[in-house]
């Protein structure tokens, strides 16, 4: 844990240099669009410690698969979102001395990410080894208007002395991934140009063929004024430079715009793409940096109308909460269903940037309820592209007649994961696919989402069930064996709760889609049937026999369900009982040992309870958080938000809030030691739900939202704005009770502390809280 | 499986080139003395398929661990017997054309491993792109008189033509291994010269800093008068060569002897490795290859003489018995307590190179029956000398207080393997190293062994079980949670009944041991007591409330132990229903269907009703045999012997049989279509065990040896040699019955047919098979 940023509400700001924190730096300072990404790298040359990270949306490398002991079935790959283009490039030297931070005097240093308006700001006085100092005020963002651009003015004042000021602008894909399985280069080069203050390269991914095309455009003033420079450009392998020279005064201000695009095939024809991407960079150009920021500022402050999430009297957990929605809406637009969101967005390389379960039981809360119900659905879309894929898949493991198994990560469809337990057993994932599309549904009211493709994924993944259990003899039961849970720290265990669970109530719930279809659309149903080669008498009658005959592992004594076989067997130990160095169990015990203790990764039969919670009165509920919460070690960022969400419902308010804390500030205070390699994206999200389902009790039940507030007992007031099925709300708590705005045309029913009210359009409703 | 080696009963024969086969044929053919290895490489130039395999026993590397995704607690590295110097190299160019198989057409082809013997021969007539022919025999052998002795006869006769046939012997150390887990090379060079007709280059291994110095001498005749020769030297990185050319007539034999060896650090100091080497060779050279040769076939003769099994009426199986014997005989002489008994031992790169628990369940009997009991004890004392390092590995995974885990994998007492349901779960190794001493003693007599060594390895062992059970509340015994019995298609299993019941009996057999110690040597106890800081009354007490509280899985109606728990959840499919596409499962499944299965890779339950069957009454052993057997795939080398064994036990002839034949030729014929890497060395001893103890019934009881045999119904007549106890016995069996014979000058009491017997001094006992 690291506190070196200021608390600030609106921004993220560093004071003084820290080269040795550079790394996380670099990560918690990221900027995205949703289309490209940037760490926070410098512009001009750093030969201290960094991981230079640019990345274009949906632009992966399937890089051969590096394993210990091969299993049958692995993938031949893994399919990695790539370092692209460096796109920020800006040396400088100085009467012929670099400016390099790392061999430099940094007198002053400042960082300051502005999540309001969406930009990055860099400001330092250096002195270099000759003597001379300077000061520079970088600033720049990767806009959200146009997501091709991004935009750079590098200002440079000569404090001590008068000089010549060589900058040298470039593109450069001659780039790595650090964390390449066997060191290679993943860019092939295809064409190249540079002109004056102009230059472009367009680079070819190996395997994938993706092309992407990356341009500058330079303008340079002094004191205000355009200069007129004359370039020399330099050509060599992947990169290309334009080099000029400015004689500046002591006290001058001599500033260099950068206009960069990075434009993808995957958006134009590869033959168009330098064409594009030259017009795309003329047009920006003509705009100019100001106008381009203005419009920047414009766009986020409506993203924060929609998204923003206020709270008074806690300026840190307000920074917190700021910041983690402002990576989300940096990572994912939701307008091109052929992306997503990968754990670290575009934070860093870690887990290839790819998908996981993580967007569907995370992230699709926050989209869904802070965006247009397009973004959700987009979501949902992009897995049902993968459909076939995953059908792939479940043959690949001896699966058959449409099974389908989505993948564990994936960015193209197919599995890029190679750890058995996980890639074949953490099968779970499985379901929250099937759930995210009840979850949409049930927030948008969008049931023709199932005719059109919700039933086909529904039934892939039934019959992938159905074909997974198997008849015990001696149970007279279906089982499920051979799983791995939320819980990551147990492996190849027999009926997990939490997996049998999900996996029958997809079975339920895929026989109730296909009811609805076939009585709200019994044509396409029919053509469902064909096209699914549905049998549907003896496919629908083995499933409901599943449903009818599932065993579930609980203990009746204990009244708590088992998150799997014989998990009473294991010693009971607690967390509180744990030495305190031997935590985290992941970097200081054996895999073994974590395997055969009590302790619980993440929130596994509770995270089961989450989902299905109208299924379990409350001392249910209460009986297994009681058990399992004193067993968690919540050594995965996703798991305290669910836990958090369970206190509040629970009424223990404070445990509530101690769980939100654990992952509000995570990477702003790098909680985990580990936000060098990038920021934690998806969980962010959770942390999104702690507030707007834990503290502010929403739900979505019967189409109607309901609310029931808490406030945290150092909070003055908290706020959040919610979208739902057309309404705009904004809900405020504060010590006296909660006011909810309707910002809509029409009027809204829900329910607020367990009463129906109804809001007028564009009225309010205030209710006390209630006394306990 | 490959039918193309000739039957033969003494000798493994090719007849014709098979380049396609050339690889299995380098495996099959191999040579080794215990101390170097080589496998069946061509002298001159090959530019076809091959893998080069020269090895030296003790010299390893420890190649940095390869992993997808690492887990707390595995090593740093594989530590991997390495390729060495090829010493075997003699380039052959005629008229400047270079002779190479894969470039000629080849005639006539014929190589032999005279098992009598020791040696390998080849004989081909080939014809040269130019239209010249000739023809070569090439003899060569590994000397197990001066194992660092190898000694080459190479005769060329051109057979159409008279020319200037050039020759160049050569060392060359610039090896790969191929299984490098970066593509590195392992060798650095310290030294080298070359003069003459002799040369020398001594290199180090990286890291581990042994060297090893390679030497070769050559002499040449035509037909069979010495030809003085102008050599001139060659020497570039790591390597050094004699070229000289000779001028032959048609039809006159061309001699290239060549006198080769390898000495290693590990036997000589370093500063005198190059003198010693240089002495060696001279010694060598100076009795000439003849005068070796005869050496070598007497010492073979004196080996087969004690090791030997004769089998009449069934070549096939003869030879197939003789190639194991022959091979283990190869690997491992057990004159150094410092080596062991790799998997592949000098016959491929697979596996390492290093010890497995396959040398203590498999190898130990064969080399108690066949060898001076020394050799048993320093495969015991290997053991003894990695205790502290078995501890260390312990601590590593969590345990304390002088726990010790053996390696899965080790040279050097190191862990090297990397899969955590092997490394850190596959404990019931360490049971076979308990049962390893317990073994000894009983076939040997020598229980002094546990005073001066076997208790403090039984402790170690005893301590870590007793730490690695834990206390079940649930079920009010202890348990054993996380682990991977012998059937290695089960991961992560709780109460694997195997290991268990190793568990507990290591326990019993420690406090027998203890207690031995005690009365028998009590100073020596109370030295150990202090050695070990054994809190005796405390440490045993709990070791017995293990013993008595342990809980073992069990089904009571089927009356047989289970595998692990819910085993009898799964699908009760058999072998017999499996089509014939689906094998073998290893290399047909993906990994999570085969641990869903009830398929077993390799005897499990059975392997410990096999080590503990007096336990057991014969039906409780059918019961068990009969429910396992019909679902055991045997994909493992290591189990049908197991079973062959059972079988024999359960007076199942023809299965037991059946067993035998599917390993006694499983390289020959390449059964498993993996000989190509090396032969299945360790497994090798199960087909010895197969014979003795399934079809003989050998046993030791109560200081006895116990005989109960029969006769595969194809077979006339088989017979073994029995070293026990200083008495050396015959046993052959044939259709009317068993004669033994006692080679030595004091009589044996044994029991036979369960009949007590005493052969007298020299004499024999005859018995006719039983009527069932």
């Amino acid at each position: 844990m690291k506190q070196y940023l200021t608390i600030d509400e609106w921004s993220i700001i560093e004071e003084g240099f820290r080269p040795e924190y550079n790394r996380i730096s670099e990560s918690v300072f990221s900027l995205g669009n949703g289309r490209m990404g940037q760490r926070a790298n410098f512009e001009e040359t750093y030969t201290g410690e960094t991981l230079q990270g640019n990345y274009v949306a949906g632009v992966y490398y399937p890089d051969k698969t590096r394993v210990g002991w091969w299993k049958n079935g692995y993938p031949e790959y893994f399919a990695k979102v790539l370092n692209a283009a460096n796109w920020i490039g800006i040396d400088v030297t100085i009467d012929g001395e670099t400016l390099d931070l790392h061999h430099c005097q940094v007198l002053e240093f400042r960082r300051e990410l502005n999540m309001r308006e969406g930009w990055l700001e860099r400001t330092f006085t250096a002195q270099l080894p000759s003597g001379k100092q300077v000061r520079v005020v970088a600033k720049r963002f990767t806009s959200i208007v146009d997501d091709e651009v991004g935009a750079i003015k590098y200002c440079l004042t000569p404090l001590n002395f008068s000089g010549n000021i060589t900058f040298t602008p470039f593109v450069d894909v001659d780039v790595m991934n650090a964390d390449s399985n066997y060191d290679e280069k993943f860019w092939n080069e295809v064409q190249k140009e540079a002109q004056g203050l102009e230059g472009y390269v367009t680079a070819e991914t190996k395997k994938t063929a993706f092309h992407v095309c990356t341009g500058q455009k330079i303008k340079v003033t002094l004191d205000g004024e355009e200069v007129a420079v004359d370039a020399t450009t330099t050509e060599t392998s992947k990169y290309v430079a334009s080099t000029f020279t400015v004689a500046a005064n002591q006290d001058q201000d001599l500033i260099v715009y950068k206009i960069a695009a990075n434009l993808s095939s995957e958006n134009h024809p590869k033959e168009q793409l330098l064409a594009n991407t030259k017009q795309v960079i003329a047009e920006a150009y003509a705009k100019g940096f100001q106008q381009l920021l203005l419009e920047q500022i414009d766009a986020w402050a409506a993203k924060w109308e929609e998204s923003d999430i206020v709270i008074e009297g806690d300026a840190a957990a307000q920074q917190g909460i700021r910041f983690n929605i402002f990576q989300l809406n940096q990572t994912y637009t939701g307008e091109d269903e052929r992306l997503n969101i990968g754990p670290k967005g575009f934070t860093g390389e870690k887990y290839g940037g790819s998908t996981y379960w993580d967007t569907e039981a995370y992230c699709l809360p926050f989209y869904l309820a802070t965006a247009d119900q397009q973004v959700a659905r987009n979501l949902l879309v992009y897995r049902y592209k993968h459909l076939q894929k995953a059908i792939e898949n479940a043959e690949k493991l001896g699966f058959t007649n449409g099974a389908a198994l989505y993948p564990m990560v994936t960015i193209n469809g197919e599995e890029c994961h190679n750890e058995w337990e996980i890639t074949f057993e953490e099968i779970h994932r499985n379901g929250a696919i099937a759930h995210a599309i009840y979850d949409y549904i049930r927030y948008t009211g969008d049931d023709a989402y199932l005719a059109e493709y919700g039933v086909e994924v529904l039934v892939g993944i039934s019959r992938f069930w159905a074909q997974r259990v198997n008849w015990s003899a001696a149970k007279n039961q279906y089982v499920m064996l051979g799983v791995t849970g939320p819980n990551e720290y147990e492996n190849n265990v027999n009926n997990n709760w939490y997996t049998s669970t999900i996996a029958t109530w997809t079975l339920e719930y895929t026989l109730k889609a296909l009811k609805h279809v076939q009585e709200t659309n019994p044509s396409r149903y029919q053509e469902l049937v064909g096209v699914m080669n549905l049998d549907v008498a003896k496919e629908t009658e083995q499933w409901q026999h599943v449903i009818d005959h599932m065993f579930y592992a609980e203990d009746k004594d204990l009244g708590i369900f088992l998150q799997q076989d014989g998990f009473l067997d294991k010693e009971q130990t607690l967390v509180k009982d744990l030495p305190a160095e031997d935590r985290p169990l992941n970097q200081k015990w054996s895999w073994d040992r974590i395997l055969r203790s009590v302790f619980i990764k993440q929130a596994d039969v509770l995270q089961g309870i989450y989902l299905f919670e109208d299924r379990y009165d409350l001392e249910t509920i209460r009986r297994n958080y009681d058990f399992y919460e004193p067993r968690t070690v919540h050594e995965s960022s996703l798991s305290p938000c669910v836990h958090s969400i369970l206190a509040a419902k629970l009424g223990d308010e404070e445990r509530a809030y101690e769980f939100y804390l654990r992952t509000a500030r995570l990477d702003l205070d790098d909680y985990n030691n580990d936000t060098e390699d990038g920021c934690h994206t998806t969980s962010m999200a959770g942390t999104w739900m702690s507030v707007v389902q834990g503290f502010g009790g929403m739900r979505v039940r019967d189409n109607q939202l309901h609310f029931n507030p808490f406030i945290p007992a150092g909070w003055s007031s908290y706020s959040f704005k919610i979208r739902f099925r057309g309404h705009l709300l904004n809900v405020k708590v504060n010590k006296e009770g909660v006011v909810i705005e309707n910002q809509h045309i029409q009027p809204l029913s829900l329910t607020i502390f367990d009463q129906p009210q109804t809001i007028e359009a564009n009225g309010k409703v205030q209710l006390a809280h209630q006394v306990a």
